[in-house]
């Protein structure tokens, strides 16, 4: 059995389970570290002795590399409360193996492997809801870089009408500043949801969305695309930000019809993807070749 | 031995031998696809003997993928005559193994294998002359994708005093339309070259290279940055773009202090990464670790 957990800023999502036709899984509020790590671990705790590897798909920035000191490490996050908190004390006291990547790359493995990313070997995952994110498999693997990819704070044209500053802290009107939730709430004075399907704020939306989702094209060049988070559950969003992308690259790269997908998993994406992280870790630990018979 | 053709839009480069202490290299004005070809295997026909494989960097778009009939077919690249020329021809007339990449991804490899990418795991080579473009190695290979990257027509917000529309046929003020040679002088009215260190044009090109840079580092996470290309051997202009940068990223994503480094290999980059693309080939052809003793 596998353990996955996928840590957002609103609410955690916690597993066990082997894919989505297996999982058991648990909601649990984000507060500060302690009660939520109490909750995690006490919700896992029957299942503990079953369980042979943990996934963690995580907000960040996150220190990803294993070999630093500060592995598992939470940076300059938003939520200021989790800075400098560290994943491994909560794989030291659950005592199994931990895989951890960011909540995107988690949620472009759980598409990758289950969702409508499947059999891409350059597949790329974006996201949009209280932040924009991206996460990306290349050449088959998981793309980490150094540290790991920041693909929502890329810097975008300001279409020329809108007077909105931007609402990032680090960046103000990056892509996250001017096409994320909060940026719709902060322009146009409500929540996104309110925001009914004729407003302007839609061909804004996809505007810009389109104008970011070009930038990580052009540099990834990703044979598929699928897309999540609650800004883009509006309807007719997606039809517009794919012909905007078309517009946008002017026919200068191809791109086959169907690239843009929506995420087949939903909210569970990350979740399922620490599930992934975790499969892979006991792979990489076991290789196939040298299990006995 | 090895032979490598370097495609450029003004020259190209055609060498044989093993890296850069053991190399013969002829430079060919491009022209028409025809005499073109026959001054390059003409050039190399001494040597076809003792050729085992073939390595080519060249503009693009470019048909990448080995499986599809159209393999080495440039698509609606900016040199007209050149559209619908296919390298395979030139390699069924060389007669040996040919492996094909685009010019900035053969940058790259010939970076990380000999020039100021060594060692790096998530290495980004940018170029920035004629045009602008990008090449990537991420977990340690080459990034293709589909078809593969056009970095340098990634988009960026507009310095707000800046009244030039861009040079880009197909975007207009994309990066490339805005911060390549062609800009510069379309801008400033003369060519990059006799713009003085001192000319605004420089601090202007900082602040333009910098968004696209950020764009880059936030999409791919490398960790090390080769630059290259004409434009960027403006004295002082690495510096400022460096500083522009961080100012740009305002502490989001922790960069080492050497990010950034001018490429080692200068014009031969693409050269000597198309003999690495040759050297690739004959490894998966022949792998270690099946060869006799």
């Amino acid at each position: 059995m596998l353990a996955g957990i996928q840590a957002g800023g609103t609410r955690f999502l916690v597993g066990v389970g082997t894919g989505p036709d297996d999982l058991r899984v648990r909601e649990i509020p984000t507060r500060a570290p302690d009660p939520t790590v109490r909750a995690l671990l006490d919700w896992l705790a029957p299942f503990a002795p079953e369980i042979s590897a943990l996934g963690v798909a995580s907000f960040g920035p996150l220190e990803l590399d294993r070999s630093s000191p500060d592995w598992g490490r939470i940076g300059p996050a938003p939520k200021i409360e989790w800075r400098g908190f560290r994943w491994g004390s909560l794989a030291e006291r659950l005592g199994v193996p931990t895989a951890l990547d960011t909540d995107a790359n988690g949620a472009a493995l759980g598409e990758l492997r289950w969702g409508n990313g499947r059999g891409a070997n350059d597949l790329l995952y974006g996201t949009v809801g209280t932040g924009i994110g991206g996460g990306a498999i290349a050449n088959g693997r998981l793309l980490r870089g150094r540290i790991h990819p920041e693909m929502g704070h890329v810097l975008v044209p300001r279409e020329p009408s809108d007077p909105y500053p931007g609402c990032c802290p680090s960046h103000g009107d990056c892509l996250e500043g001017l096409a994320s939730g909060p940026a719709l709430a902060g322009r146009w004075g409500r929540p996104a949801e309110e925001l009914p399907p004729e407003h302007p704020a839609w061909r804004l939306e996809a505007w810009y969305l389109a104008r970011g989702l070009a930038n990580w094209v052009l540099t990834l060049a990703p044979e598929r695309v699928v897309l999540g988070g609650g800004v883009l559950r509006q309807p007719g969003l997606l039809t517009a930000l794919d012909a905007e992308l078309r517009a946008v690259l002017a026919g200068y790269v191809e791109l086959p019809s169907d690239l843009i997908r929506p995420s087949a998993l939903g909210d569970r994406a990350g979740l399922l993807g620490a599930l992934g992280l975790a499969e892979e870790l006991l792979a990489a630990r076991d290789p196939p070749s040298e299990r006995g018979p």
